[in-house]
């Protein structure tokens, strides 16, 4: 198990946390989803690292921007 | 054809929209619900004149409030 954190920009209430964390649990390997709506900070846990790439196209289907780190 | 304009308070983006307009069309009679996010104004279009207090309703049950008129 690995945890990583993201922060995504333009989140503004709770149908936006739902639309990012459905995406991101999309994605294989990932056991769970946090997502904190006040400081869009997004900790992901999988069974292995995650390509960062994979995550920011989630975020992006999802209708928001990873921040750059 | 009747229209009446209400306004909501709380929404905060295109989701929250959503589920305003979601709401508000299922109440007998609407044929269209225009929602404007950035002035929270719903403009609700139905064949009879609504009770005040169905819509009031509605957009409760979507989440959101209704302003004090």
């Amino acid at each position: 198990m690995t945890n990583a954190t993201y922060q995504v920009k333009g989140m503004t209430c709770g149908h936006c946390v739902n639309s990012v964390s459905t995406e991101i649990s999309g994605i294989a390997g990932v056991s769970d989803v946090q997502v904190d709506l006040a400081s869009g900070r997004v900790t992901v846990t999988s069974a292995a690292p995650l390509d960062p790439a994979t995550v920011r196209a989630a975020v992006d289907e999802a209708g928001y921007d990873l921040a750059d780190a």
